[in-house]
């Protein structure tokens, strides 16, 4: 990766991106199995398009179900693998107004293939970030980041003071929540499974800027009544991971709070007892991302603020990149089958 | 009841009302075995009383579950039972503005105790409703049609054409809906449960205005789907069940559609999908009418509005109260049990 910034900021030879080198897949099925390495020609530029020559693009979980066919929006087949990653504009056609070349850019949507060397892409389709920031934080911007942003923005009207509960705290969104908020002065209550290195986990993510870091006992235990003694209840509990410890945040939200859904790992529904949607008005919503993105296509502003206050934060180090590891294309085989190892808690992040 | 009405409409002496008899209870439990029939005396006037002659009051689930001691709310003991009803203002206090003798009135609140011939009640505790409506929906008017007219307002914009499904319906919330809905030309899906006269069922309910009505198992058929063809996906699912029920309601909302939860007679929880939360956008939500009427206290034309709504629709013929069974509070004890007893689909009204 650090290889790849900085052939990017030598001058780096247009001419030589012809084809780009992809992990494709032909058919759904385990990642690790199906992904191939090949070499793919580049299309004809047209007057709309930009050459965009790939920097780092991470494996998200999401990546992984996309490729066994397990996701809700499955692209045509054969397709590229990766859904998020930041490239380096190479070049433009003629009537492309809103990239020039060296821009820094990121997917607008899902599904446009970032685990390759190159691309020619629809300039609509991208949008530039800021080059002043680390490339890997770039490259995992598009999602995380976005999600713990849009979820601390868009349903509960947080004040400084005010406490935000969530579990699967130490996952990219979690690590993104807990930095977003402390820069708002919005306690976190964080939830861990419990593991061997618990002290660790908690102290990296108190470094972050975690209030609290509970395990998923601790949630369930007596003792909470001391933690809300010195916070407030929370008016919004983000929840990644559904079953009972979606069930055991409800009960410590706030009359009138929210929990917002954006993952389940533990692949259990969300269960939520009558008398807390009747009595406590505890409101049960979701957040996906690329929704979010897709809906907010024609508001060029809304997307484009969200990411310069994002940057804003980066570049203050208030929010850091996930804790990653850098891999070549070439490694991909191992790359995916550690992205899809339970626990292994770096991304994997591949560096073209 | 009809006697009743007939009583308050001749000349009904103010001063013979010197006491009141009334179904009070001092402990919590069955409430056939712990309501007894008392008489009180009125306690004197103040200058923003009313004494209020009581006309009709029904025997809701919420006043049994008060009683038995579950509710969310309960009142201090010893307690009048009985939470909604219709009464006639027989004297006013000398600073009293808002009422005047020979209005009908009934509760703002719950807690109010209607089970009783007359009472001294603040001036700011009752809210007139039109004398021109009969006297059972007068009773019945102020927690069943409120609950399902905030639900069909307050949750999603729906518009002439759109569809709303319900379980439960052949409740007093559930007949409501139906009745409101038609009256703004939206559809309804009526889930109700399979019984031996499921035909005459439908046929009253569709005769209220219900645009279909299927029971729990059809709602699980792939026939659904052929359903679908004549009328939208829901918006609004609203759900009196809990449990299955409730789930399978969520599987036909469609994307950003809303689940409201105002009962849980299965006595389970609501189950969600992680994957409708998510990519469906589903929002789950409560709706308790006492919060309501509470949150909106101090906004007098809020609860004044709906009122007057309700009372257009029941002089238009559009919104009759339920299936009733008048009693007398003598019968207080038979009146309880058929009151508990599940399937007698007539509410129990106390007439006084």
């Amino acid at each position: 990766m650090r290889n790849g910034t900085v052939i990017f900021k030598t001058n780096y030879s247009v001419s030589a991106v012809k084809d780009s080198t992809a992990l494709l897949y032909r058919n759904h099925g385990e990642p690790s199995q199906v992904v191939q390495l090949e070499s793919l020609d580049l299309p004809q530029m047209g007057p709309e398009s930009v050459l965009v020559k790939m920097l780092a693009a991470p494996i998200n979980p999401s990546d992984l179900n996309m490729i066994q066919g397990t996701y809700a929006i499955l692209p045509e087949l054969p397709a590229v693998g990766g859904n998020e990653g930041v490239g380096q504009v190479m070049k433009v056609g003629d009537k492309v107004k809103t990239l020039k070349v060296g821009d820094w850019v990121i997917p607008r949507d899902a599904g446009i293939g970032t685990w390759r060397t190159a691309a020619v892409m629809k300039a609509d389709d991208v949008v530039t970030v800021s080059k002043d920031i680390p490339v890997l934080s770039a490259a995992t911007l598009g999602v995380n980041p976005c999600t713990a942003f849009r979820m601390l923005t868009d349903f509960e009207e947080l004040k400084p003071g005010d406490t935000v509960i969530q579990n699967s705290a130490n996952s990219g969104v979690g690590q993104a929540v807990i930095q977003i908020a402390a820069s708002k002065g919005i306690q976190t209550i964080n939830v861990v499974r419990d593991r061997p290195d618990l002290q660790q986990l908690s102290d990296r993510l108190t470094a972050l800027g975690a209030t609290h870091v509970i395990t998923e006992e601790t949630l369930r235990r007596p003792e909470m009544k001391e933690l809300f003694k010195s916070c407030p209840r929370p008016k919004l509990a983000l929840n990644g991971v559904g079953g009972k410890s979606a069930t055991e945040l409800l009960r410590h939200l706030q009359s009138g709070g929210s929990m917002v859904t954006y993952g389940g790992m533990a692949k259990q529904p969300v269960t939520v007892p009558v008398s807390a949607l009747i009595f406590k008005d505890v409101k049960i919503r979701g957040f996906w991302v690329t929704q979010w993105k897709r809906d907010n296509k024609h508001d060029e502003d809304a997307l484009r603020n969200m990411l310069d206050e994002l940057c804003i934060l980066i570049r203050a180090g208030k929010l850091s990149a996930p804790a990653c590891t850098e891999v070549s294309l070439q490694d991909f085989r191992k790359a995916l089958e550690n992205a899809i190892k339970p626990y292994v808690s770096t991304k994997q992040v591949f560096v073209m």
